[in-house]
């Protein structure tokens, strides 16, 4: 296993049709022809290997195939097009796991913060973090730093950029990151808490680095990606330039139907970490999209949990997380976790005091 | 509607849901706040604007809600994020229409080759344009070489490299671009007919304008891009660096669900020539992939109809076609249309002769 990427499909079908799809779909991602019609080296080299195949319940099987790292050397967009490419096309083929091999999650290097960092820049320990978001688009640059002082002041331990924010005119990208850092600085150095600004960087792929380098000079440690509207490698981008990274699940959606694309614990919790993500946003029951409770646990535990490259990365629960379901969450699934609460404090009218009386409800819910 | 975005929405739902969802949808993609939480002028600007409604029909509504174009401005992420973005994550929406206001389209500057381009460079009149491929990855740049000087002997006229060829240790990207391209025109000029080669350039964000560069450098006038690995935007940085572009459909499966996502008309037919796509690579019925006829017919007619900005574009037909099909295909689509055919040419052991008679049925199908 070591030099082999391992992927688990699950296929709606009967058992033995399950079988000759696993076979089609070993060749499918990689090779794209009928054996023969290449050299013999190639079946045994490239041709996806099928490494264990489940008796299918409720008419569904699980198949592991396995596939030369060399395929993807540290290219994520390959990455995606092995695990998940062709085989999107066709239905009743879901990816619902994914292994990366050490030595392809090493090159890439994976969270380089993860939790810890994420504690140590903000100085938050014990409880989980809590992050912010400043909206909506339309707003100016102005009014959006207005906001963010008020969320710094009242103790958020990060704020991020709403994902709809980019660089329009009405707060265009680079006045915006710079009075925005500057106002969260200057508030958080107020009330004596630290506060990290997470700028939006997603938009046109050639002004990423650019984009990047202009929320460094404004004094951001961290940025955020949308990873969906600009490929996984965006992310990693972003990495090796240097600042933290969280990841927005805007357009994620579109990946998790019933029976077919990615699993969300694999999307979020495996590929998006190893791309790079120090925190990954996704959201959870309870709030306004439709995710159960169990595959919420299951995504946070499989971004938090331990990685062969790379620090533990932050769960960041949202979607319209209900605040009265912070303590559930922590008894699920500890302390390790962040929440990322928006509408509720803009509809508080005075976010400073909403702010502060959620940290106070967070610190009260870990004793 | 000059310079708003008009989203067709089709919502699973009753009449009455289906208002409250688009309502709903109209602020998730915009303000992602309740109303109030807010300056009122946001409401009437940034706000999506509900435009009609249609009653149900088998528990399904459609909802048109246009958006300010200036949230997106000329940023290919934020459209895609405005038109489905967290909306992508809500069961029973899915995009099912997409008009884009021209002042946004001529931004963007659409196909700038298109059919009428692409029969120029490639010298093919009247018949449907065909593309073949090169593949599997495990093969050196020399015999991938070998392989495409087949295809350009037969008369292929345009010849991409497979989507799994990224930079991989067997056919270096650099490598392969320059021995492919040299051996494909050297064959086309020894057979006396014109082969259009475009390397597949889908890669590291920071590397895609180097590798165009590498391919206008090696002579190819187009390149490959799969835009939902890379994002929509590696299409307009491809286009902006002056080559042609083809896409291909790797992973937009994963978008296409039953009830959520984005209707493969709109993905393959508005958003990519819209982002600047010459030619549209898209399986079809009748091939390996499970798509229906009308889906197809659709799809087709959309990439290559009318543009507000830019030449209509080349719809590629793929996905495993039967060669047996391509005389109704081109009685339901007209000669304006593309094939790619790949495995079968390689099974046939005789690639020179099997692309020959290829080129001899279709000329023949046109009459």
């Amino acid at each position: 296993m070591a030099d082999r990427i391992h992927v688990t499909y699950e296929i709606t079908a009967s058992d033995a049709q399950a079988g000759l799809i696993a076979e089609a779909i070993s060749r499918e991602q990689t090779v794209e022809l009928p054996p023969g019609a290449y050299p013999e080296h190639i079946e045994r080299e490239i041709v996806g290997r099928i490494e264990a195949q489940t008796a299918s319940r409720n008419g569904r099987s699980r198949v592991e195939v396995s596939y030369d790292a060399r395929i993807v050397g540290a290219d994520l967009a390959q990455l995606l097009n092995l695990v998940c490419g062709n085989v999107s096309l066709l239905e009743g083929v879901r990816v619902v796991d994914l292994a990366l091999p050490a030595e392809l999650t090493s090159v890439l290097g994976g969270p380089r913060l993860g939790i810890a960092g994420l504690r140590k820049v903000t100085g938050t320990h014990r409880r989980p973090l809590l992050v912010g978001a400043m909206k909506p688009v339309g707003l100016t640059a102005r009014e959006l730093a207005n906001l963010g002082a008020q969320f710094a002041r009242g103790g958020m331990d990060i704020i991020k950029d709403d994902h709809g924010l980019a660089d329009q005119p009405w707060a265009p990208f680079r006045e915006r990151v710079a009075r925005c850092s500057e106002a969260i600085a200057a508030a958080a150095e107020q009330s004596g808490t630290t506060t990290l600004y997470a700028p939006n960087i997603t938009g046109p792929s050639d002004s990423l680095l650019e984009r990047v380098a202009w929320a460094v000079d404004c004094g951001c440690p961290a940025v955020m990606v949308s990873p969906l509207l600009q490929g996984l490698d965006a992310v990693r981008l972003a990495r090796d330039a240097g600042v933290a990274v969280l990841a927005h699940p805007t357009m994620s959606g579109a990946v998790f139907s019933e029976g077919r694309g990615i699993a969300p614990h694999v999307l979020y919790g495996t590929l998006l970490p190893a791309a790079g993500c120090d925190g990954v946003i996704f959201t959870v029951a309870g709030g306004r999209f439709p995710v159960s409770r169990e595959t919420s646990l299951a995504v946070a535990r499989r971004i938090g949990g331990p990685r062969t490259a790379g620090e533990p990365a932050l769960p960041i629960l949202g979607g319209g997380i209900d605040v009265a379901d912070v303590p559930s969450w922590i008894d699920r699934l500890g302390t390790e976790i962040g929440f990322l609460v928006g509408s509720s404090l803009y509809a508080s009218g005075n976010i400073e005091r909403a702010v502060r009386n959620l940290v106070a409800t967070v610190e009260h819910s870990v004793g």
